[in-house]
């Protein structure tokens, strides 16, 4: 009924969003809003706050440094990915931004970079990860932002590990039961990437004493961290998750 | 038998490679490996040409702009990935780069740039991209560099299309029947990633008219085109190439 006009700009807003609900805009959601894409008063956008679907709102003030928009109706129901994390040794700055925007794109529900005793990269800006995952959910269509954890203890997290949850690793170490990803039961996942200097001896004894831990083949060339991360979630997603 | 030391160094020459075979070095490779790396002679490096396999070789002369290394043994024999290719149409710089970087690793054996109706990008350069593949082949630990073709125009190659290779079709347009990855056929096949306008109306029905293309899904989420090339190759190389 309302807005036939096909909007292309999507915000991600931390408020809530329900009929009617008047929504306050930051200095750079209102910089980014009427100075670079020259919205104005009476346009539309798209907003979607995690918890809430995709709204359309007009923008009742457009202020230099401020804004007000205004929900008018649901464009998109509320969608949650599937349960699945994604644990990976952070690399290079751009292939670390590179995998949380493929892993927001591809339906990851949590991404949590994983300190081991083997990963260069000790510290995370997890501010600037966390934005890169609203960015690419902002782009991708989708009302879900997965939470960026900060860096967690690769031992203590499996040291932890919630019942119930299966892990899933990829890397050459072949950890875990070998198996076709067709093969592998429904359920909680979380997929764990190696670091690119392997895992230690420690560190693999402790995932070889672990139940409900499975790996897969990446097929027979050597994968770069960031494209195996793709791939893994591809596959999980393809066999598991929401792709059916 | 020869070099226990396990070299990390892999370089892509373009020249014969056999037993005793002497390999000139040219300025670019001789500046990576004496300057850079540091490697003099007496010390080893990997080769390969994407037709003999990867050999194990000893550096005989180190210049500084120049070098002579011998072949010794063959580390690995000639790979070949399955008969698949990539077409799609060029985006950003970084994301077409990336398109390559991946494609490699992912075992493409063959990547084409598309000029469609609606690709933004005109031009690409089709030696640089060709040398991102070649660093792809030099750090994934393939055999194989996948030719990179000049741009093609779409129409053009669909209406000149080989028979007997099957197309997949990867974008919102459902061109093509729909199916699940695991229900295509084996066979030479193309991946061909809608650009992100997607096609134009003569293009769709060109398309249309096609015998022998399929299309999948990717999922509910919008993929980026970089992102789509990657799952569609991890896909297809999980159900029809050579992950089995």
């Amino acid at each position: 009924m309302l807005c036939p006009m096909k909007t292309k700009i999507r915000l991600f807003v931390d408020h809530p969003l329900a009929e009617a609900q008047s929504v306050p805009l930051g200095w750079d959601q209102a910089h980014y809003l009427f100075s670079v894409m020259r919205k104005s008063e009476g346009d539309y956008v798209a907003l979607f706050n995690g918890k809430n679907g995709e709204w359309i709102a007009k923008i009742d003030v457009a202020e230099k440094k401020q804004g007000v928009v205004r929900c008018l109706e649901m464009t998109k129901p509320q969608q949650y990915p599937p349960d699945i994390w994604l644990m990976f040794a952070p690399i290079k700055k751009a292939r670390t931004d590179f995998i949380v925007e493929k892993a927001t794109e591809l339906g990851a529900a949590r991404i949590m970079p994983l300190q081991t005793d083997f990963t260069n990269s000790e510290r995370i800006k997890r501010d600037r990860l966390q934005n890169h995952a609203i960015e690419a959910a902002e782009q991708c269509g989708g009302t879900f932002v997965p939470e960026v954890t900060d860096m967690n203890q690769l031992e203590k997290l499996l040291s932890d590990w919630p019942e119930g949850r299966f892990l899933l690793f990829c890397d050459e170490s072949k950890v875990g039961e070998r198996v076709g990803i067709q093969d592998l039961p429904t359920g909680k996942w979380a997929i764990l990437l190696g670091p690119e200097g392997g895992f230690s001896e420690k560190e693999r004894k402790y995932m070889q004493a672990m139940q409900n831990s499975f790996s897969i083949s990446l097929g027979p060339r050597i994968l770069r961290t960031d494209t195996a991360a793709v791939a893994a979630l591809t596959l999980w997603q393809n066999a598991l998750g929401d792709w059916a």
